[in-house]
């Protein structure tokens, strides 16, 4: 059985730009930051009332979110879905909601997910492929998580897939974790197999309505585990804001399909781009791109000393993570990566 | 000893104001909610950016954030204080930061702290009086909780009482939870107790700024359980909005003091008409007034059918609670009570 149990991380997030400004303090100015996979346009919501800051968030506007939510995510109804203030604190959540003696995670993938066991002391495997994952899944009390579409390379597998992994670890009563923070614009999640005894699904909000300061993401699961996951978060999880402003986004297929058709152009640009200079795109999603190249740190500190701050990957040095433009710093992006290319060929 | 295990519990919480709406459809409109202990005078904040709403809440800022709640709330520094999304959440992590057999609580207090223990399957006690949560403090793996002040009735212990009661706890490494989510206008808090190995309390951001919609709320603790909650909530617990205003308002003196001193005026008016007609003004604090009359229910369906909206309590039926209004709703909530005794006798 191939597998690397996970000794120690080092975590490294994107959209923390006052590193790169301390870093490179002579970039050129103003900072693009294209180390997240957050979508550059900002869904245009309804401005917050002065009753959402100052009332505590109505738990009838949470009740519909739920429902909105269930929709959204193709999922029977709102019994299987909870809302949070983000995402991440559901995943730091997890040891806390599944006891598990071990989790099995396919990586590499979004750190934090290994993380947060680690941290809760369970032991942590990591394996390369969903079949070495599958094999996991005969094991005692051990948690399978996977990233799907993945982060940061884009792999995705298909429902029938998931599926399958999920029938390995619910035989021997052991439950699966697909996190489809970067599902939305790519086609449709696993939701629709819910309720499942041993499936939960993770959904994020802020990346697909380019809001992630605004702090909400969901869980999908079955109405045990939403029971249990509401209970630990207590009434009043999500601000005021943050309901007021996903009841009206969620439901705007409009605005929704505006903005992939706007990224899958983007991204098309981008990739041809790095094609074009011999760089291999190895994935990615609407939200951003990994490309793999030789003198990726080179070009990382090229990029950096230009102002465009993008991820890098401790754990691969040719590998580069380009979040996606505003279309209005596209032209500046692409003479940077241009620039770069020209100087160095 | 006396004590009672708590079987189940009824949760009614104030700021629902939809459920006044449903019960009272013909009443005096607009609605004035006095149901909820948060400040009427909401904080002033500067408009949120768009890059708040956008961008992944700042670690720089959330480190900030620490430092000044630390000073704040008269901790030694920001080792031993985290923020959250809300205290409830912190309450609703409580049984999932601390093991324990059961738990002690002062009552009758906020019931989440109740509930969210018998959730989680602890046994609960509920005592009378802080000498009978003290003589709890001996047992094995045994929770204390009290909020300071109380909720509803404002009884407020000192800080060497509180010292006390901390001692019977920590002599058997048993935790000592103080709620003091209604303390910042009435005084010190033991935050400068801290760092201490037993002692966790909790502070709330959106009642005393009147933004309750933002969810804020602040753990104080040793620097491991800190970590420890730190680890739970993972990064960007709080949003980047959350973090803005509260930068602001935590360091804005002027405003806390004016605040305090108009809330102070405004008690000292709901105190006096009440004893006028002789209810019975039990306590409370800068943010919310508990009276005892026995027509409690009366009163109630009278303020509820001319559109104010107010606390009662299943288990005291002699109990009302009210909020403080706003000065402008002020004239109209002195008319309906005086019209309500006139009437009456």
């Amino acid at each position: 059985m191939v597998y690397n149990k996970v000794e120690q991380i080092t975590m490294i997030h994107g959209g923390q730009l006052q590193e790169a400004k301390r870093q490179f303090p002579h970039a050129v100015m103003p900072w693009i930051d294209l180390s997240t996979g957050i979508n550059p346009y900002a869904y245009p919501f309804v401005p917050i009332s002065s009753e959402r800051w100052a009332e505590l968030p109505n738990m009838q506007d949470e009740e519909n979110l739920r429902k909105i939510a269930a929709i959204a995510y193709g999922v029977r109804d709102e019994n299987y879905a909870a809302a949070a203030p983000g995402t991440q604190i559901l995943i730091s959540l997890l040891p806390y909601i599944f006891q598990a003696k071990q989790v099995c995670i396919l990586c590499p993938t979004y750190m934090e997910h290994i993380k947060t066991w680690q941290q809760a002391g369970v032991k942590v495997y990591q394996v390369k492929s969903l079949e070495a994952l599958m094999r996991f899944g005969s094991q005692e009390q051990t948690i399978g998580v996977v990233c799907n579409p993945n982060n940061p390379d884009g792999r995705l597998f298909s429902i029938e897939q998931i599926k399958e992994a999920l029938v390995h670890f619910g035989q021997f009563n052991n439950h699966f974790v697909v996190d489809e923070a970067f599902m939305d614009f790519e086609g449709q999640g696993v939701g629709k197999l819910l309720p499942h005894p041993f499936l939960t699904i993770l959904r994020s909000f802020g990346k697909t309505y380019g809001l992630a300061g605004v702090r909400l993401g969901f869980v999908l699961s079955n109405s045990d585990h939403i029971q249990k996951i509401r209970q630990m978060l207590g009434p009043w999880a999500v601000s005021g804001a943050a309901l007021q402003i996903s009841q009206q986004a969620l439901q705007d297929d409009a605005w929704f399909l505006q903005s992939q058709q706007q990224l899958a152009r983007q991204v098309k640009q981008l990739d041809q781009l790095f094609l074009r200079y011999g760089c291999k795109v190895i994935g990615g999603t609407h939200l951003f791109r990994l490309i793999e190249y030789i003198k990726a740190q080179e070009l990382w500190s090229y990029l950096a000393n230009h102002g465009i701050w993008v991820r890098k990957f401790d754990y691969n040095n040719q590998w580069l993570r380009f979040g996606l433009s505003h279309h209005q710093e596209w032209d500046r992006v692409q003479k940077v990566i241009q620039g770069y290319f020209e100087l160095s060929c």
